[in-house]
């Protein structure tokens, strides 16, 4: 972790007029502080603020595991007593911030905690979501950043390689997915985030995930798996074949192979996120596939598999050189089949280079 | 899932005087709809009403997944593009409740959905969390749910059976850890939610998980594990020696069992919550060992890990036939070693039944 980031936040929290922010265990708060804190009922809370002064809120009994996690020198620990209400440590963590105090809250912290906040804190306190200061932060990666996530993206395209040999028919999309779980840690990822096996019509909903149907001669397979490596993320989806294609499958195919080149050609420092997303929605748009193109072109990616930048309609961020996300144009056909493909990628100076490299194409099972 | 949740929500809403709840994904979500959504930044909500009008608000792409749940009938499904603003569906499926309605919101919502509708919907709203209706619930188990955490506690006493064979001296914990998260697998859990393994002095710290500190003679081994079962928790800590063991081991250890014990014997229905923990810290105070006894005595356990009712001083709550908890003390020696026992018990009609049978003396290694 970066030392300075508790610094950039407070000057960017200054630049926004935001006095403090309240942040939970999650994203954020390893960002921020380097403390993988767990989602517990009891509260953990970083408040930092403007004016740099920092605390870090933690019940009593995880107070050794903060301390063991190498925290900026200048954060300060407090810890609360199993009857003890936290909430008292925040209200003075936060004193004095004056009548009417601008609150970063962050956007995962639950509501249960939120919701005793607002009752403790001056009723004349605003809160906003804390992803306005630290996604200034976050949405550029530095240089240990983009390693760990070109690090990632290598172990998954690894394991991509091995998936046709796990395709036979009469497996059920779970044993694969099972099989691809353990591949997923055998490349080096710590965790599995997400394994999704949409064979045949399970293809068409983009979120399937896992079920026991069995793999047929002639599915298409929609395979999109992710994990994170040293806590970035890893998301790559990549389509396959058992047997024969489905009819019109090869023909739309190669539409969606050029929708996906078409944004990444697009995508460069200057050019805004929806521009990438209308660049992919084009091509299928012409080839009048864009109704079954029912999802956002791509998402940011880091310590979340999900953050900003969105690469969607409407969001009119221009990229910048560090910016990391994904580029999956997919099509869904109800009932018949799905395909997607899916690059993670970063901004260079004068366009982007893509951390998955493997086969785009359709590739033959076995 | 049973199908009158809905029903008896709504029921309990009304004799507290609460409009509707606003639930996110998670186990309110689960328990209420039988609906496993994703955690995503894509809203989905359930707007349930005291006049059971009720709505489930989805992500377009996430409608297939959410239809595929066997949805309760009375439940309408309501959608948006991913260019729409869900906030819009929030309001309309809380109208017309009047200028100020009262609204339980899921506890773990993220908060910036809550700061959404807090902005959407009238100002003189007001907030509580959801639990406060649906802890009225699910605190009282049916007998399928005492059934499913009954199974998953045989799984992880069947796990805790062969732990022994794995704690060799010179093995790390993460090694061990590793083992371990493959048996809670192999023995019916479809998901492995955490394993500890505290060796020497690592196993003073309640929630310390796993490190690379190699396994000793002379070393006690805290190690607490869980995962779930059709949904439902395991949880069980057991103390293990890797070949003698520490001095003044055996006679803490001797005072710990009886606090175990002490809290089991008194749990009963009428019984409050501070009552059982206080049981258990009564024992260790008169041995003198009360300040090394650092945490709670106990959490409810169901479709969380954590749930209501916690076996905490302070809590009144008498216990009532159906409810499931942990009963854990422990002590926890600075630099030296921990030890901690844990049950997971369900009340009868005259006490508890113990959900988790196996050994809770030291087991030694090999």
């Amino acid at each position: 972790m970066s030392p300075d980031r508790l610094r950039r936040a407070a000057e960017q929290m200054r630049a926004l007029d935001v006095d403090a922010l309240l942040i939970g265990p999650g994203a954020d708060l390893r960002y921020l502080s380097g403390y993988a804190a767990l989602p517990l009922e009891r509260m953990t809370l970083l408040v930092a603020r403007a004016d740099d002064i920092h605390t870090l809120i933690v019940p009593e009994l995880e107070r050794p595991r903060a301390e063991a996690m190498d925290l900026p020198d200048d954060l300060e620990v407090r810890d609360f007593a199993e009857t003890q209400d936290p909430v008292d440590l925040v209200a003075s963590a936060c004193a004095p911030l004056g009548p009417s105090p601008r609150l970063g809250v962050g956007d995962r912290l639950w509501a249960t905690f939120l919701l005793a906040i607002q009752h403790a804190l001056p009723t004349r306190a605003s809160y906003l979501p804390a992803s306005t200061v630290t996604r200034e932060l976050r949405m550029r990666k530095g240089p240990e950043e983009i390693d760990a996530l070109r690090r990632a993206g290598q172990a998954i395209d690894r394991v991509h390689a091995r998936v046709p040999g796990l395709l036979r028919p009469g497996r059920t999309e779970a044993a694969v997915g099972a099989d691809i779980a353990d591949l997923i840690l055998a490349e080096g990822h710590e965790q599995v985030s997400f394994v999704i096996v949409g064979s045949g019509p399970n293809g068409a909903s983009p979120h399937h995930e896992l079920s026991d149907r069995a793999l047929e001669p002639g599915d298409a397979v929609v395979v999109d798996i992710g994990g994170t490596l040293d806590g970035y993320g890893s998301d790559c989806t990549r389509d396959y074949l058992v047997g024969h294609a489905p009819l019109g499958y090869m023909d739309i195919h190669a539409t969606l192979e050029a929708a996906q080149q078409a944004a990444c050609d697009i995508a460069a420092p200057g050019v805004t996120a929806e521009a990438v997303d209308a660049a992919a929605r084009d091509v299928l748009d012409e080839a009048g596939l864009g109704g079954y193109f029912i999802h956002r072109t791509g998402h940011g990616i880091g310590l979340e598999e999900h953050e900003e930048p969105y690469i969607v309609a409407g969001n009119e961020l221009p990229l910048e050189p560090t910016m990391t996300f994904s580029i999956e144009p997919g099509v869904y056909l109800p009932d018949r089949f799905g395909m997607r493909i899916e690059d993670i990628v970063v901004v260079t100076h004068d366009g982007i280079e893509r951390l998955n490299t493997g086969e785009r194409r359709p590739v033959p099972a076995g």
